[in-house]
């Protein structure tokens, strides 16, 4: 009797995921995952079987991950939260009658959000920019909701390629409702090697270094920058 | 020379910890926190000397933490993550020159979702409904935008005494934007001792064993429950 654990390893360093998550790992037979992600957590994942595929085999990945979790232990993994744009859907989607369990991580904005100060501590969306499986129309619908509705606002996927104008259209959007020096972060690579970390307004935004392993981070109204702090209030009196 | 580690703890079992949340604890002379999470993590601070305050004595307890800090090792803790509703703000908004390092946890929606499937895949907001420093004007506006922007919803603090109707009212919004058979679920004290779970739709919702100890997820246009679990699809074509 098998079973799979769908993972959520955080943002990639062993340190920031949880006790849970890293022991389901260690007793896991086999590891499946994005070659890249499997590759954060080498460590762990020694001397074990790997099933790995590249950006855009997901469902092959969790058709396999199921398959295998029937006579072995098994664990899928995804960076963040594997329940935030992460594994745990299409599993679950997919699932007939195996042994799931779904551990949570760290998701992306919060790890951002640590290494920026406390720019999310108030109400706030995640909000991602690929276009993949989610019409352009919808996601400029939310990010105007999201704008309007002083949200703190985490954009994930924020520039690819194949639509490398939509991050630009979704700060002019959200410049409509709030000033010009709201704050905005661009965070690289957060909590893992390569961690870099810009901070703008929405002035002076510059979109040249955003890739597809970025998170920007836009603050509400009330947010400032205090000695390179990123810090929303929460709204306590001073 | 002290140092301030502003801490996620996560859900509140030490397995949904990150190692580095409980390494920093253990590495602490002091714990900061709200007495009753300060009981939560009571095995790992054991011997420690402990700083406890009731609720609300969230101030008194930052300013304590930063004292503190000056000349030891000190943990302030948040339940979920320092940086959503947590400590991380106060901290950094009352700071002035002390070393503070903020250490992110599972945030409560991320806690309450892995425990009832996949419900947060897709774009979506966490609101607070608490008013005690947000005007209930600005929390319904941003219901109303979740809800036309078809947001998955996690809504915090759902329920007190002092306003038992924001939740319904809440509902009665999104109502006019999803269909009544959108999945509603309540998540009580997830992935810890007493962990509860309810399933609803917007039609059958019933709020009376909702307090603020829950988590009210509202799935978005697309969301469904399969053999009991809350899936909100990602758009793979299946």
């Amino acid at each position: 009797m098998g079973k799979l654990y769908v993972i959520g390893i955080g943002p990639g360093s062993i340190e920031n995921m949880t006790l849970r998550a890293k022991e389901a790992i260690e007793k896991s037979d086999i590891i499946v995952g994005y070659t890249k992600y499997v590759d954060l957590i080498k460590t762990l994942a020694k001397g074990k079987e790997i099933f790995s595929t590249g950006m855009k085999g997901e469902e092959e990945r969790c058709k396999e991950a199921l398959r295998l979790s029937k006579d072995n232990i098994v664990s899928i993994i995804s960076t963040g939260d594997a329940g935030i744009y992460g594994m745990a859907g299409l599993i679950l989607e997919l699932k007939d009658g195996e042994d799931v369990e779904v551990i949570p991580g760290i998701t992306a904005s919060s790890a951002a959000a640590s290494v920026l100060g406390a720019p999310i501590m108030h109400d706030n969306c995640n909000i991602s920019l690929s276009d993949l499986m989610t019409p352009y129309e919808l996601i400029k619908k939310r990010i105007e909701m999201a704008a309007e509705g002083d949200f703190v606002i985490s954009l994930y996927n924020p520039k690819s390629k194949g639509r490398p104008h939509y991050l630009r259209e979704s700060l002019e959007t959200i410049k409509k409702y709030r000033a010009g020096n709201t704050p905005v972060a661009v965070v690289k690579h957060a909590l893992r090697d390569g961690q870099d970390v810009k901070l703008f307004n929405l002035d002076s935004f510059d979109d040249s270094q955003v890739d597809m392993m970025c998170i920007v981070i836009i603050g509400n109204s009330q947010s400032y920058i205090k000695q390179g702090e990123f810090i929303t209030p929460r709204g306590y009196k001073l």
